[in-house]
């Protein structure tokens, strides 16, 4: 019932690739990603356009690293945060390649990778993809104010990262190319409103859920948080994340160093004045994509807990007086060759 | 590669439920939904909220008929066409069953049904639920103009549907509930774009998409289009459906009066002033879970092939100039003593 999912053939990560905007390409993460163009435009006429071309970029460098032909992927889960997610339909038309669309807000990209993982592992599929993305110029006019408009942002907004991120999981690793990591387990998350209403509060709307999926994973199995190298959240931000930890440590599961957000690590807190942090759908994709993928490469993470963090409302919704439901999906990346439960 | 999935262990379709507001209450498919409202308010204040309850109601409705409690069902595959797929993630938040958000437009049902048939088959959940729902009067002031606008409607505009539908997918029976239909086979759609940019003629730019799935369909297997007693596409309506019988006859696929669609058979084309037919997530949703399962229920149908037809389009995509992408994803449901090949 509702249990973690144990991926036993391991599939792997074949390999993936990030594609980020000019201020992305500036915060603390910037060697870890594979593309950025310093315009936010990627060659397109509109903001909406270039989160498309973020997508397709994306998915052709993490073909061409390892040098595999787009007709060898049988399967594509993507979404985005764009109304009926046109990020992905428009970005990844061209490829032909028979499309799952997704949407589970700034999770996506770990919703993807559960899908991913169970289709590979499953035997349906030997090779998919997985995409997902967030265009902060998008993002803003859609959700918020048109960015002319100069809108202030109270302590608690996060930023709309700009940003897409393409995985290539396979069943096994292709002739010239070995993988580093493998999806181990998944816990998908379930719809948790706690009665926030402030579109401004994101991460405090979402940390409930996240909360939830974490102490589901560890009240199912053996693992201690100690045994992970890393446990990150999507994008719950700087407030989000504290109010994840303090519901965490008020159900008796203290979290340490270890316990990190992609949302806090894509910007510098310093200098870059996101306020409370990175978000979108792109966040933790490019986060994962770049940075986590390039430590299990150089041996410094060998176990992760990626826990990708939606918000499930919209402009209407909030302006109807309703609460923001968040969810929370769960994927653990191993070593491949880490052997253990 | 891209191949038909099969589904040995034939998923179960162990109930389903529909859920529709008036017009679709008055129309030829009447006497298979279960549940209507004269208002389409559902007791709700809003359009928007209430396609949610519909869809709460969809779900309540189907586990009851089974006698199955909302903590038996592990996962849902949900989605529909409002700006960040509200109707599902509010209408489904109070069951607290883990949640994969959807986006494929009107083609939601079957996309669902495949992801719900793959995890079932291969054995990751026993029991899973699928949904999917539209709002006529949600969906024409996202996507068109406010009602009161009173705008006037080209002859190939379809008429989005009242409509919500929920399946419970399982491995086996229950105890006091014997089902009738399995999931047999799955085909998943590429997103096909042949340039129709006119938001007014969806059916139009689906059609290709939707020819493209059966053709792969019948080209990979020995079926004949003979061998099913129905062919139905999603929401093609009469415009896109000529257009997608005239494409495969093209590439030399004859098919007959089995082919219908969704959209053709829940409004009367005579009395009902629907222009081209219906259309919506909700549209091949509720026709297959009341019409199509009443009539595996009935021995009148003993296999379907369901193409759920989707147009990757939003409205600023539409405005900013770009054609409108369509999907068709496939789904064979036979009967349960159906014992083939």
């Amino acid at each position: 019932m509702r249990k973690i999912i144990k991926f036993k053939n391991k599939p792997k990560i074949l390999s993936s690739a990030s594609v980020v905007g000019k201020k992305e390409n500036r915060g603390p993460l910037s060697k870890y990603f594979d593309i950025h163009d310093e315009t936010d435009k990627f060659g397109q006429k509109t903001f909406e356009q270039a989160e498309s071309e973020m997508q397709r970029l994306a998915l052709n460098l993490a073909l061409s690293k390892i040098k595999t032909p787009q007709k060898n992927i049988e399967a594509v889960f993507a979404g985005d945060l764009m109304n009926q997610c046109t990020g992905s339909s428009y970005g990844l038309a061209s490829f032909g390649i028979p499309y799952f669309g997704l949407y589970g807000a700034c999770s996506t990209a770990a919703e993807g990778l559960i899908l991913s993982g169970m289709t590979v592992n499953s035997g349906i599929y030997e090779k998919v993809a997985c995409l997902s993305s967030s265009h902060n110029s998008s993002a803003e006019r859609q959700f918020r104010f048109p960015l002319e408009y100069g809108n202030q942002r109270p302590p608690t907004a996060q930023w709309t990262a700009t940003a897409a991120a393409a995985f290539i999981i396979g069943k096994e690793d292709t002739e010239e190319f070995k993988s580093y990591a493998c999806l181990a387990e998944a816990l998908a998350g379930k719809i948790i409103d706690k009665g926030i209403s402030d579109a401004n509060n994101m991460g405090a709307a979402m940390a409930p859920a996240a909360a939830d999926t974490i102490l589901r994973f560890f009240s199912q199995n053996k693992h201690s948080p100690e045994d992970f190298d890393l446990i990150v959240t999507g994008d719950l931000g700087y407030e989000g994340h504290s109010i994840c930890k303090e519901i965490l440590a008020d159900e008796g599961l203290k979290l340490g160093d270890n316990f990190n957000d992609c949302g806090k690590l894509i910007f510098d807190k310093e200098t870059q004045d996101t306020h409370s942090g990175g978000s979108g759908c792109g966040c933790s994709a490019s986060v994962t994509a770049g940075y986590i993928m390039e430590g299990f490469k150089n041996g410094i993470f060998r176990d992760v807990l990626l826990v990708g963090t939606g918000a499930l409302m919209s402009p209407m919704s909030i302006q109807q007086g309703l609460s923001i439901a968040g969810i929370g999906h769960l994927i653990r990346i191993s070593a491949v060759d880490k052997n253990e439960e």
